[in-house]
């Protein structure tokens, strides 16, 4: 038995190998399709070309945050930590270049395969998405497999073990905040940009090819919808497997089979993603629809069966089966209400408020709809807690009584209680074994999203537009559902990483940790911590508006200096006054098109500003812990975390849904509602739908990084916090100013 | 010294009845102007009418509240306590009656003033302010003095007589739920009914008297800042006492100096509002602005020296006076930074946003604007709350070296942090000392609001109107300044009433009480606690929408079907397009004002919705920290006050800054940048103008009495949620349905 479990982290690297291989192959097989159109071709390049220079300028900057990180923890916590954060930040990076590269690919071979049929366009969408999808999975297991197995065969200590996972954690994490953001304000300053002068001003229709922000926003979509949450998923997945090892390695005293169980699970959760990609990927006869959700349904069923079989037959009890179900069950609960909430009757009370009050009243009902959609999901939340957390008590009878787990525990004297947390670690790791399909299912999104832009702007039959509007129109659902997920997995991901913070402290310094709020330093820490998420939403909006503002600038620039731009926006003007228009002039408006726009200096203006604004938060989210962790001490960073992750997890549901909901609004009338396009419901349906674009797609998703990267960057510097608060704790501090003044 | 303490009571049931006889000294002054034009006589005595049925219809409701309330303190608790509890419900009614009949007799009187001298109309709407300001200071510590002292003579003994206490706050607490949240409701339904219709649709200038709405918005501007800002200021006021006087009893271990302190601060913060009162309503020479800056600056002044020296004096020790300073500086610093966000460069920002982008850019600009401005206030709250422990645990020192108390304190097993929760106390005690003063600006604002409506209702000559809209531009912000003042310090008497909270856990259950956030239970009811102030805002804002709803449909129905209403419509409409109209056209048009519009179905409205919307928020703040008390227990119910109160501070902050900011946009414009009136900008901003009428008037001054009404809610009936925590916890419910299913 001890055995099999040992040989699980090299399964797991064999598992990694193979999924990194299925997914290299699925690229392969996407790139073998040859594209016949030439105009769709050099499309999809310029996407293709804008994504990649993204990735790369923001590798560029990323890397000196790398190396000044890298150094402090190779100073402060040890080589093998600040090593393991180099390799996670590697992995994050790897998946993002990986699963970019398949988008842009296989965005213009869906155009392309939904000429034939929709279902070869869904599975072209699909596969595309799904190599993003397998290549984090993979990643992740392969990643954490060898490290771990690779220190056990070392013989390195236990506690050394969970500190140099925690560093890999940090380091996917520390790119996931920057991929969140920067992707996040990218995509909405080319989309703002894209639609605010070339729709509104200009009167173009949507990705028209001679506007010059509309493949900034294609590529948009990509960097923030494929890369963003790539890598938002990505640091969930380790960060909830590396918080259960390190509680694991605390209560096991020894025992390898609770170090061993999340690892298992993400094992059983990684291969069952990849029987369903392959079925989802080879389905025939069902709608695209119910092809997705039947996909992540038998993913989580195939998971649901082995865990429970192997739990009873590891842990000799199946309480943990019910911690890992809690984690299931509530994902899916948070991903169906934020698909209530961003399409069901709240939607339509939106647009009504609209009809009948304006812009403001659609703004009204949003932020109500936003605030109220919070109560559910959190309660959710709450319960999966409560459950999971129960769980794990009932198994420590189970453990207590049936090994000779009773002396180790009282020789390290640890309370029961931190049983329950290791039932909270796995409820997260439940909720997210499966993040290898979840990933394939939201990647599929903007790919879908890309191949209508491309339709429209190759000028493809309309028959293609319209089956790729029916995938994209699937992809919002996805979108939606996979960000409610994002958050719930985020939440209860920061929550094991909190426990095993505490648990940090109390091992390293020796005395039992307690953050007890009748505490001052604890409330001031809740109190700091609570503020830090609207923060960061304020500056992230504002980035965004900073960010759109130049691109805005740009667009008018060229359709002013450029003269074949220029004729264009002079015809579009005629053409909607009515007035008439020769045969050269409309030829000469559609020539255009091709070679006139300058769509490289908007890319480049949307790299740039996205890569400038994502350093002011991103540095902010490192920092602030270990300020109030070195002058107010570890407990007040407990409250600090505590009120952050609160506060962080309600403004995310808060801003994804109203997003979501406003988003629908427009389309619900839009499909003809309320007088449809053009109507007063409509006018105030736009308003709202501007606004809910950074809520939704920069500053809603931003939080789920920033809480479980606060939360990973303080358990990995524990030690560093515990010196620096040595050195200048805040009563060091009054007693050097009051001898100053003596 | 100790005969001079225990007279203290007495002494300030002196004051309160000095108090009182200044107020209604200042109330027949007011009466004893004449009023000599019947046209204003008699639209003031329908705004006072409104204002009365408002109270009237109000009591009724809250009666049946407050008897079931009462019903379960007395079976729960105790007599006393519910008497106490109807005591201080009833003070606090006693309050909003008083001072809304100076503000709704004062309005027109300080119009009429205003044909004389701005200084004269300064004067006149200050005194009708005063009315209010003094009234909800006198009563606080007339009821305070006079139940701690009964209850000392009496005989009872120290914890009981910080119970009773505690029911007068509950008492206080709960009627100003009911005031806020209706008053809240009430003011914005009639706002919006009386801008939408009337102004957008109709055309009619505002505050004209052909409107049918406009009578109830002027009633709303009392009722929502008169009346909700007195109770909210009288709530915190108490409460911050009450907390501070539960902390003495605890560590003074029967000293009463300790009990007394926040009483004494309480009184000389009081008298020094009266002199200020007085100083303010005398002054000649000084511009209005100044005049009020002076009265504030002058009553903390006055507090400050006094209480130096007496704290010296009593107390033998400095270290609270540096605790009572900081809560003085940090209400003025919250304050300061409300002003500027409401009215300095952000609010420019926020104007311009609108120009370049529209509504959607100006409604993002001022949400990150609201978000934004979280972060120093809560800096502020927290050093101040540093600073406060610290002091109390300084002043430990002295009082340890001092006094017998040593003894005690370890017959009574107390730790010394307990000294740093009784700074805090006293923190929030010197914030809220000179609340008679505070109250007396606030309560200017509405009187100089009416003012101007009047003087417009009535055809006063526009250099009446041009004085009494200085003196409203002052009262904007003033009341800024007011709600930024209002939540820092409801967030200091609830990290008070928390504390207090604890410790009399602690002294119930005998156990030393440790809410420890690394506890699932804590950590539930942190998260769970945390998202009340979203659903509550949620709640609130879609009352708001649904009252305006009932609003703008009655005011429609009167313009369609009143003859000469109908009539009006027409004139105006013609009068917009430019056509010619006849002398009898016009003059039957102005005939329309007297009688026609059946404002009191408005009023009737208005109040009908609002006392109907604030039943299901307003029972929710009381049922909610009883049902997580009773099933999860006091150390979740913890976690769920320190979860609300931080999400509320934040929310309160975010929402009435944003709301200011965006009023003050508009006023930006208004007053001739960025195009002035009618230009995009100004079209981007009224947008913005009414997104933020219910978060700076409804929702966002909500939160304060909803945080400091659960902190008390759970202070009071501490015996209560032991008991069915006893009955009902969770193992138990779980065990009952294990045992069903067996």
């Amino acid at each position: 038995m001890t055995n099999f479990l040992r040989s699980i982290p090299i399964m797991s690297v064999i598992l990694g190998f193979a999924g990194l291989y299925y997914a290299w192959k699925t690229y392969k097989e996407i790139l073998k399709v040859e594209i016949k159109n030439e105009k769709m071709k050099s499309l999809s390049n310029e996407i293709y070309d804008g994504a990649m220079s993204f990735l790369n300028r923001e590798r560029k900057i990323v890397i000196y945050f790398g190396i000044i990180v890298f150094v402090i923890l190779l100073v402060g916590i040890g080589f093998e930590t600040a090593l393991a954060f180099a390799f996670g930040a590697i992995c994050s990076m790897g998946a993002g270049y990986i699963g970019m590269a398949a988008a842009t690919r296989a965005n213009v071979r869906t155009t392309q395969a939904a000429m034939e049929s929709e279902n070869k366009a869904l599975q072209m969408a699909f596969s595309g998405g799904s190599v993003m999808g397998v290549t984090v999975a993979s990643l992740a297991i392969l990643g954490m497999g060898l490290i771990y197995g690779l220190l056990k065969m070392l013989g390195y200590p236990l506690a050394d073990i969970a500190k140099i996972l925690s560093g890999f954690g940090m380091g996917a994490s520390s790119i996931a905040l920057f991929a969140r953001v920067g992707g996040g304000i990218y995509t909405k300053a080319a989309d703002v940009g894209a639609d605010l002068v070339g729709k509104v001003e200009a009167g173009i229709p949507e990705d028209d090819p001679r506007n010059p922000a509309v493949i900034a926003d294609n590529v948009g979509d990509c960097v923030g919808d494929t890369a963003g949450m790539g890598a938002d998923l990505f640091e969930s997945f380790i960060g909830s497997i590396i918080a259960t090892i390190a509680l694991g390695i605390f209560l096991g005293a020894g025992d390898i089979r609770y170090q061993i169980l999340p690892i298992l699970i993400a094992f059983i959760g990684t291969l069952a993603s990849l029987i369903s990609v392959m079925i989802v990927k080879n389905s025939r006869g069902w709608a695209p629809a119910s092809a997705l959700r039947m996909g992540t349904v038998i993913s989580n069923i195939i998971l649901a069966i082995a865990s429970f079989v192997l739990i009873k037959i590891i842990m000799g009890t199946f309480w943990y089966f019910i911690a890992l179900l809690a984690g299931i069950v509530a994902g899916l609960i948070i991903a169906a209400l934020s698909e209530y909430y961003t399409s069901g009757g709240p939607v339509i009370d939106i647009a009504e408020a609209g009809d009948s009050g304006g812009a403001a009243t659609n703004i009204i009902g949003g932020l109500a709809t936003g605030m109220q959609s919070t109560t559910y999901p959190i309660w959710t939340i709450c319960i999966a807690v409560g459950i999971a957390y129960k769980s794990g008590k009932y198994a420590f009878a189970t453990d207590y009584a049936n090994t000779a787990l009773q002396a180790k525990m009282i020789a390290a004297s640890l309370s029961p209680y931190i049983y329950g947390l290791y039932g909270i670690g796995i409820a997260a790791v439940g909720m997210l074994a499966t993040t290898g399909m979840t990933m394939s299912v939201d990647g599929y999104g903007p790919i879908a999203d890309n191949a209508g832009g491309i339709a429209e702007m190759a000028g493809c039959d309309p028959e293609v537009r319209k089956i790729t509007d029916k995938l994209d129109a699937i992809g919002n659902t996805t979108a939606a559902v996979g960000k409610g997920f994002a958050i719930g997995s985020a939440a209860l991901t920061s929550l094991a990483l909190f426990a095993a913070f505490a648990q940090t402290v109390q091992a390293t310094t020796g005395t039992p940790i307690v953050i007890d709020v009748t505490k001052a330093r604890v409330v001031i820490g809740l109190l700091f911590g609570a503020s830090v998420p609207f923060l960061f939403a304020a500056l992230t909006m504002k980035a965004v508006g900073r960010a759109a503002g130049k691109m805005v600038d740009e667009v008018r620039r060229q359709f002013r200096e450029i003269p074949e731009l220029a004729h264009v926006l002079t015809f579009f003007k005629k053409k909607e006054l009515g007035e008439e228009y020769s045969e050269e002039e409309m030829k000469k408006a559609e020539e255009a098109a091709v070679g006139k726009p300058e769509s490289d200096k908007c890319v480049a203006i949307s790299t740039e500003a996205a890569l400038h604004e994502m350093i002011a938060p991103g540095t902010l989210a490192i920092i602030l812990p270990l300020f109030i962790g070195a002058v107010l001490g570890v407990q007040a960073l407990g409250g600090f975390l505590a009120g952050a992750t609160a506060t962080g997890v309600l403004m995310a549901i808060m801003m994804s849904n109203a997003g979501g909901a406003w988003d629908n609004a427009k389309k619900y009338i839009e499909e003809g509602h309320l007088g449809g396009k053009g109507s007063k419901a409509h006018k105030a349906a736009v308003v709202g739908d501007t606004v809910g674009d950074p809520f939704k797609d920069t500053s809603g998703p931003a939080m789920n990084i920033l809480i479980k990267l606060m939360s990973i960057v303080s358990l990995v510097c524990v030690p560093i916090v515990l010196y620096l608060n040595d050195k200048v704790d805040i009563n060091q501090i009054i007693q050097m100013v009051t001898n100053f003044f003596k």
